[in-house]
């Protein structure tokens, strides 16, 4: 099924023959496999590739490249050239891709397409205005769109003579607009096949259209998708006046980049924009390293803190000897709890008005937690040769991690729903940053716990 | 757009009014909505509000419930009525429902199911074998399937007579078999409308058509849609026989539920089967202590290694003030690493045959960024009030930084690659088990490091 390893040996010897073979030998070739061949060449042979092909195809090649490299390839490939692609480009990549080049590189390609195609220009500018992780940076233009007295063999009609244009991406859907464009309905292809041909699209037209506006994040929509099965979601203004159609590929795209920015989130790195190893030292430098610094300046408290107790730590070294376990069951349980809390409230299942119902159930865990885990640290410290008690220093260490437990479990939950109701994504509070804030509170709890049990035991 | 709160307040008059208000009150709202009216009732009035509705609209609601309430509703409702149901449920919706049943219920309900249909129960039987996370369990038997040599105009009344008989679930797509059910080709509707009604299948169906084994993993199917636009994917076995149809709407879902597990397995936590409210105390307990008890397992190591440098510790507090602080920020740099680079296996991006480049990407990473927190780690060290030798402790504390993260780096990004080419799912590796590693790691290095150069200093 993978072409481009078949391919992989041959292709230095087809580049070698020039457009007319190369075209040829890529003609079967899925647009996929062939963005993947390009992905590992220079940017000679890629432009050389890329230019050998009809616009259509090598549009289809263009949209599937990483970012850089399709700017790389349209820098390269000349400014007439780049606009004759952009004009096979579907619409929704197409301004994404003109929002990816630079100004200059964006104002020359426009202006190229502005002569071959003045109102694809004119449209194009207008979608760059939408912010790309929106309905609207995700909509295409390209959709069939007829009055509601169009009959069943008139609107058949319109299909074929767009698709013999190519202007229109994946028709699953006729939708019918009024006056002002107003979005009055919908026909699916299969309603247009089982219609008579004489009927009126008013007449078989399904009324209730779930819709979108034009600045609903990606993932809005992208969840409304996937709980009502559409394949395909119009986007409308304030007035119901049809903008644009939303298809179920991109939101599958959509679906699995949102989750790579949350599990990157959750590790504590900056989302990156492109692949692991397409992402260069010094953006990893960068989006690890601002993290990490903001993580260790918080850490910096926990120094703070034991210096505070250092009577008590110079004392005897038992209760040295349980700090690393004691705090990172603490960051553990509180980790558990901020990401289940933050993924439930991305699909829509935990809203910050819950917050209370959140906190009595992770306490009630918590609790049955920690009585769980205390049990394992009272026999582990009880059986520690230990200078102090042993009944005392274990009863320390259990009571500590019970406490620990469960307000870590309380505070990785409402942590992030505060973030949240603050208006910050609840995402920042990622793991690594809840286990810091856990750390220092996972001190406090055992230095104090500790002072009085051994007050008491003393 | 949410029609459950307009609904709420007025649907306990309804419910006392009977079946028929019910059924004229529901009538216009979406199958999604009334599913989520639903969840929030006793089970009681859930039963009558299915039973109210016709057989095809209670499919409808009852598809959308989360797991548990369908169990119990379908319990509740008699097994005829179950069985009616069933008929009218997505065939890959109807396979997961009877495998959610308990063996009890599965076969009263698939021998009533027996009684009106038996091509359907048997239907049921065969795909009940397949792992619901494979596209076996994904796929629906409802699909279109006509010889080469049907017409255009035989192909469109086909359709027109399954869609009445409600037998094909969403069709975009005409799948063209030969011999024995070969899956020969496939012509979309839109090919359909446009074609000449004498026109055979054989002449305008495409013959390269991308398709999955019943094995194959959702994860896969879904990667290999979002990579080729796909709306729907035909599931063949190994002699290209034609056994399913995977749909992009499920494909949708299973990216969230992946997404979602992912997510659930990074923070620690086994993955759960229903969302935060639906899940019980028991369930949280159970899945959140066994990985919280395997953590506190490891961590008991770092117990053992501080027992083992207890004279080193005892010599001064100095030296402890800074434990948290340099394992946690080995923690954090692990957990990075590991996040990357399991979220890049994931995507297809990374394998665990990359791993030298991985691992000499990670090492200059690590000493860059080990470098810089090292530096902050150097300054506060130096300005602590410390009994040692400042430039000592200092030197000791910025050089454990720069090893601690470096190694952190490398094993967070090595480990779930090791964990995949052992045949694991590298996701175990979460933050919490990454940090739990780094954390005895960092230990050792610490304590050696500070061994080393107090016996320069002294």
């Amino acid at each position: 099924m993978r072409l481009s390893t078949l391919l992989g040996p041959d292709l230095k010897a087809v580049l070698a023959r020039g457009e007319e073979a190369l075209r040829a030998a890529l003609e079967d070739v899925h647009a996929e496999d062939i963005a993947e061949i390009i992905e590992d060449l220079e940017l000679e042979d890629a432009v050389t590739i890329v230019r050998s092909l009809p616009a259509d195809r090598a549009a289809d090649v263009v949209e599937r490249l990483p970012t850089e490299i399709q700017i790389a390839v349209l820098g390269a490939i000349g400014h007439v050239d780049a606009a004759e692609i952009l004009v096979e480009v579907d619409p929704d990549d197409r301004v994404d891709l003109v929002q990816e080049l630079d100004e200059s590189q964006r104002e020359s390609v426009l202006a190229a397409l502005e002569e071959r195609e003045p109102e694809i220009a004119e449209e194009v500018r207008e979608l760059v205005g939408y912010d790309p992780e929106t309905a609207g940076g995700l909509m295409t233009t390209e959709l069939v769109q007829l009055g509601p007295e169009t009959t069943v063999a008139e609107a058949i009609a319109e299909i074929r003579r767009l698709s013999d244009e190519d202007e229109a991406e994946t028709v699953y859907y006729v939708y019918v607009v009024g006056y002002g464009g107003r979005l009055l309905g919908v026909v699916s292809l299969r309603d247009l096949i089982l219609a008579k041909p004489g009927a009126t699209l008013s007449q078989i037209m399904t009324e209730k259209v779930i819709t979108v506006h034009p600045g609903d994040h990606q993932e809005e929509v992208a969840n409304l998708m996937a709980r009502y099965d559409f394949t395909a979601l119009p986007v409308v203004d304030d007035h119901g006046v049809l903008l644009g159609l939303v298809t179920v590929d991109d939101v599958v795209d959509v679906v699995i980049e949102e989750a790579t920015e949350d599990a990157q989130k959750q590790g504590g790195v900056v989302p990156l924009e492109d692949s692991y190893f397409a992402t260069s030292l010094r953006e990893f430098v960068w989006k690890r390293g601002s993290w990490l610094v903001v993580l260790f300046m918080g850490q910096l408290l926990t120094a703070t803190v034991m210096r505070r107790y250092d009577s008590l730590l110079a004392q005897t070294v038992d209760l040295v000897i349980f700090i690393p376990l004691i705090i990172a069951t603490g960051g553990n349980a509180g980790s558990q709890s901020s990401t289940l809390v933050i993924r439930g409230m991305t699909l829509g299942e935990i809203s910050p008005g819950d917050w209370l119902r959140v906190v009595a159930k992770e306490i009630t865990i918590g609790l049955a937690l920690g009585v769980l885990l205390a049990g394992l640290g009272f026999l582990r410290a009880f059986l520690e040769d230990a200078e102090l008690d042993a009944f005392a220093l274990s009863s320390a260490v259990a009571t500590s991690i019970v406490a620990v437990v469960t307000l870590a479990s309380v505070v990785g939950s409402v942590l992030p729903m505060a973030l949240k109701r603050l208006g910050f994504d609840p995402a920042v509070s990622s793991t690594p940053f809840i286990a810091s804030v856990v750390d220092v509170m996972g001190l406090m709890v055992y230095f104090g716990v500790a002072t009085l049990i051994l007050h008491l035991a003393y």
